[in-house]
């Protein structure tokens, strides 16, 4: 058991990997942005969620202090008021995990590491050519969180793309289907391979399988 | 491809399995609260994530919509300024789905899903007993988010407890080794098998597995 005066003693390293752990299986998905001279950015993200779904709203928190790119992206978005977020596959981690390396503002992670640029009618932001799911986001709410300087940054789905194999009849995305991955802490890349479904719970009604 | 206007025509249930998957795969963790009468509440979470390792932060997303257990778990942490995060496995999944349930305030989830409490010296809000992987947070800070009328609770990790033999020499914790399950959409649930492992990334240098 660790308490908080454990946490604190800790060096900055290990300390991070640990409370990087604790979230447990994270998202992982290739945030394209670009400035207003259309000089593009990719960066992996993990802190990214659902914020609702009607409207389709998603949320990223950005991290000033955690390596150059993320820095690049905030002031992208920012600028231009939007945002892509593409799926990976583990044979591509290794190069999505490239992009978290601290490239200068004018080096493109797309071309450095491998990931070619697609643009799309109406939506201003970059994607990943060939990512199995490519969501356009547009900025709609900016908060600085003071507490430890980072930035909820909240955006309105505007496009969506998918392979249409991989749309079940009920709505849902098959996320194994289309290779998505997961990431535990700052540096694993995960595939799922055994799952469970269930029917929405209810009281007084056991869990049923689907 | 879909539009807005492709996203706005879909009905209800369908969008919300479909902007659901979006993230990718999400953290799966089971938050217990009680209120100043130790009555407990236990609710599965997908909407939380790391916020920074120094001060060790974690957020949760609480939707007063999706359900009226959320709504418990958002007076309850409000009141009583603490939460738990619980991990819970794949065998655990049906009953850990079963929580999302529409039980009444007095109905506690962890009786009616048998999940046994377990409380601990210094933190206020309940555990579950047997869980490999325990966090207790001290509320911190409230977001309204009046774009949905969800909620950004930041909360500090003051409790923290694992299996020793699951903590790696670089600080990480081996979600596998513990058994954590990851979510996909509103209902699967999902272990992870194949990982890579990468050095952090450096510039001019080609990543490297671990």
């Amino acid at each position: 058991m660790l308490s908080p005066s454990d946490l604190s003693a800790m060096e900055r390293t290990p300390r991070a990997m640990l409370i990087n752990s604790l979230p447990g299986y994270k998202p992982a998905m290739l945030v394209g942005t670009c400035n207003s001279k259309r000089l593009t950015n990719l960066a992996i993200i993990t802190s990214h969620f659902h914020l609702g779904s009607n409207p389709p709203l998603l949320a990223l928190i950005l991290r000033p202090s955690s390596g150059r790119s993320e820095r690049h992206t905030l002031a992208n978005i920012l600028e231009n008021k939007s945002w892509t977020l593409n799926s990976f596959t583990l044979k591509e981690s290794a190069m999505a995990h490239q992009t978290s390396a601290p490239y200068p503002r004018d080096e493109s992670e797309f071309n450095t590491c491998g990931f070619p640029v697609e643009w799309q009618e109406g939506v201003t932001s970059p994607f990943v050519e060939g990512a199995a799911l490519q969501v356009g986001c547009e900025f709609r709410e900016h908060h600085p969180l003071d507490i430890n300087g980072t930035h909820l940054l909240i955006g309105e789905v505007t496009h969506l793309s998918f392979p249409q194999e991989a749309h079940r009849c009920d709505g849902s995305l098959d996320l194994m289907h289309m290779g998505v991955v997961t990431i535990s802490g700052l540096d694993t890349y995960l595939l799922p391979s055994t799952s469970q479904r269930f029917a929405a719970a209810e009281i007084d009604v056991a869990p049923r399988r689907l």
